[in-house]
């Protein structure tokens, strides 16, 4: 498949610290992928702790139930992600693929298995011969770097078309500590209660019960904001992992997630996880616009999130945004269809600032000419007001074009 | 826009007997449309009884809200269809345009105006000045006719490619009565307890509250089976009309919805409405292939419809099937991601006649060959075993393909 770069790809990548305690090394298998890279392995600190929130999919993966049991553990030493085989609906051979992949890591980064974390994206229900990594797993530790940041990125993209990282430097209390993320997806993207895959490195010490809380918190206004094509993949993950290397300069641990010292970091973790799904969105399959749907004045923030997540998962909505036409007619349907409380002769919807409709109907102000000069804008705003409440929500998504139909008509062939 | 007929419409209209008690008269009012029909008149007998099924859209359509009011009196005389505007999200002048509408219908049909009905159908929130259809609506009826048929079905189209008919003759006890049925809806069509326009005519005597029984359990299996686009229209309505002139040929009235007298027609308005909602889906809008999904083994009723619809209107499912591909994985993602309850390591899958899952993982006998060579039929079923109890569910989808976005992304322009 031509693979060329979404038009809304951020202009280059940003340039990426190290974080001390993570040394990350990849490689082109062929495995997963002919002639580019599709393995990446990540060496952690001994004394890295672990947050994960995964897939809500009924049908998740191996790797999937893998991380939720080692979780448990709180302690992490290793990172093996795959691309090409999904491990997903795989059976007893998935599992053992899994117990197989764990053991080559924890042999090769010198840790128990149980301290070792998977995850696999690519094609679903294709089984995996986890065999064929093991030369390489083996000898990419020898290459491991601090330094192999875009690699990483590049090594778990499917369709893709461009290397998704953040970074963000943040307090704890008067300390300053470093937060490094990368992550992938582009089709199968759609929020319930999930993520795609984003792997987040920090050297800050926080203990994994204040970690998995923290990240659980910051993924709903973010992460869990976005949606391409309202579809949920079996293999959604996204791991933070704390390698606590800054405690060596006196940044103090942090116990509790209620502690006032985890305040900056929180807000810099927040905003370095929005940068990261934005590129997400920014690389939906075949976007041609970045859509932000603003729903306000909702009965409750949950009615909200139902109305804008209609709208921004409507293929009629991201049809018109597509070819530029301003039909806010469909918006009405999708806020129609939606189970969420309205009164349809108290709403209001905007275009950008051009009021669009006004109690229920068409605005006095409509003007057509102004609309289709806005809908020309790359990044197009849809603003919704129920005037019954103070519920809110944001979702960002892209536009359905054809080049969507034709990334997945063919996709595995 | 050009109009290709979709490559599955079937390949003739059926032959249309009367229907005593109804005449029909078109008009190319050159409101809705340029050069093509866009206004439907029905008269109907005195004593027909009216049933009907509407939207659940939060934001209904002016001609909903009237529908629904005028429904409660049980009576029909008329009935009036604009094609080309909606009529829906325009406020006040939404009503003051039913009203006018219902008041020139009433007059040229010279019945009250609580026995007529409303539709309309076409871009949502354009204000409609209905006084322009005075000059047609008073003339219109010296024009109707008992044979109009397919004029009828092609003034009701908006994007349809073909006019939907059916007839159908049915018993009522041992007499015979005939069910007649047309329809439009090609996209922002989704079954969530709605249908898109359809009217349906008989000549059957059924008092009005055993036909509304009757409406509501023959629409559960056939129009809120179906799916293009996941999308709820604002102005879906089915009305089914009976004149009762069969009276007059000593066939018994019916007034008891448990009337065993009533059985034989219940199934033929079942097949009927089957029928029309298959030439929806066929008219799919870009649709080239019919899918059909089918659930069985749920633990209930309901969790296997959910399951099914989620497949349905899933646009990874619907590219693959378009492109040929028989990515499977993608059904798993589907089944996965709906509310449903299922136990991953029990779900089997078939292709048409092809195992390609077997318990949670592919198939010992799954092979790409022969699928790829089904994929290439015109027809796809997919089968999902759940295993775990006595639900099931049938839902009937098209394909997803670009011309679905080429339609839709100028739709208005």
């Amino acid at each position: 498949m031509e693979k060329k770069i979404s038009p809304l790809a951020p202009p280059f990548p940003p340039e990426m610290p190290p974080v001390e305690g993570v040394c990350l090394t990849v490689a082109a298998t062929g495995i997963g992928y002919k002639d580019r890279l599709d393995l990446l392995l990540v060496l952690l600190e001994e004394k890295t702790t672990v947050a994960g929130v995964f897939t809500k999919s009924h049908c998740p993966a191996a790797t999937i139930d893998w991380c939720r049991d080692t979780l448990d553990g709180g302690h992490a030493r290793a990172l093996l992600v795959n691309a090409g085989n999904a491990n997903a609906f795989t059976g007893q051979k998935g599992r053992d693929a899994v117990q197989t992949c764990a053991d080559l890591t924890a042999a090769a980064a010198k840790c128990r298995t149980n301290e070792v974390f998977l995850a696999s994206t690519g094609v679903i229900g294709e089984p995996m011969d986890a065999q064929k990594f093991e030369p390489f797993i083996r000898t990419m530790p020898a290459a491991a770097s601090p330094k192999s940041w875009i690699e990483a990125a590049k090594a778990i993209m499917t369709t893709d078309t461009y290397p998704k990282l953040a970074t963000r430097e943040a307090g704890i209390g008067e300390h300053k500590v470093t937060i490094n993320g990368i992550a992938k997806g582009s089709g199968m993207i759609a929020p319930n209660m999930a993520t795609f895959l984003s792997f987040i490195f920090t050297d800050a010490p926080i203990s994994a019960a204040p970690l998995q809380t923290l990240l659980m918190h910051t993924v709903e206004k973010t992460f869990n904001a976005i949606t391409v094509d309202g579809e949920t993949s079996t293999n959604d993950c996204l791991l933070l992992f704390a390698t606590g290397m800054a405690e060596k300069r006196a940044v103090p641990r942090i116990q509790d997630h209620e502690d006032p010292r985890l305040d900056s970091f929180r807000a810099s973790l927040e905003d370095l996880l929005q940068d990261l799904a934005l590129q997400v969105v920014r690389d939906g399959e075949g976007a041609s616009k970045l859509i932000k749907i603003i729903v306000e004045t909702a009965k409750t923030h949950k009615d909200a999130h139902k109305i804008a997540m209609s709208i921004a998962n409507s293929p009629l909505v991201k049809t018109a945004v597509a070819g530029e036409d301003a039909n806010w007619g469909r918006v009405v349907m999708a806020v129609g269809k939606a189970d969420g409380q309205i009164e349809r002769d108290k709403i209001d919807i905007w275009f950008g600032p051009y009021q669009v409709a006004c109690q229920g109907q068409r605005s006095e102000q409509y003007n057509e000419q102004m609309l289709s000069a806005y809908m020309k804008h790359q990044e197009i705003e849809i603003t919704i007001q129920l005037n019954l409440g103070d519920g809110s929500a944001r979702i960002h998504t892209c536009d359905l074009t054809d080049d969507y139909i034709s990334i997945n008509a063919h996709y595995r062939t």
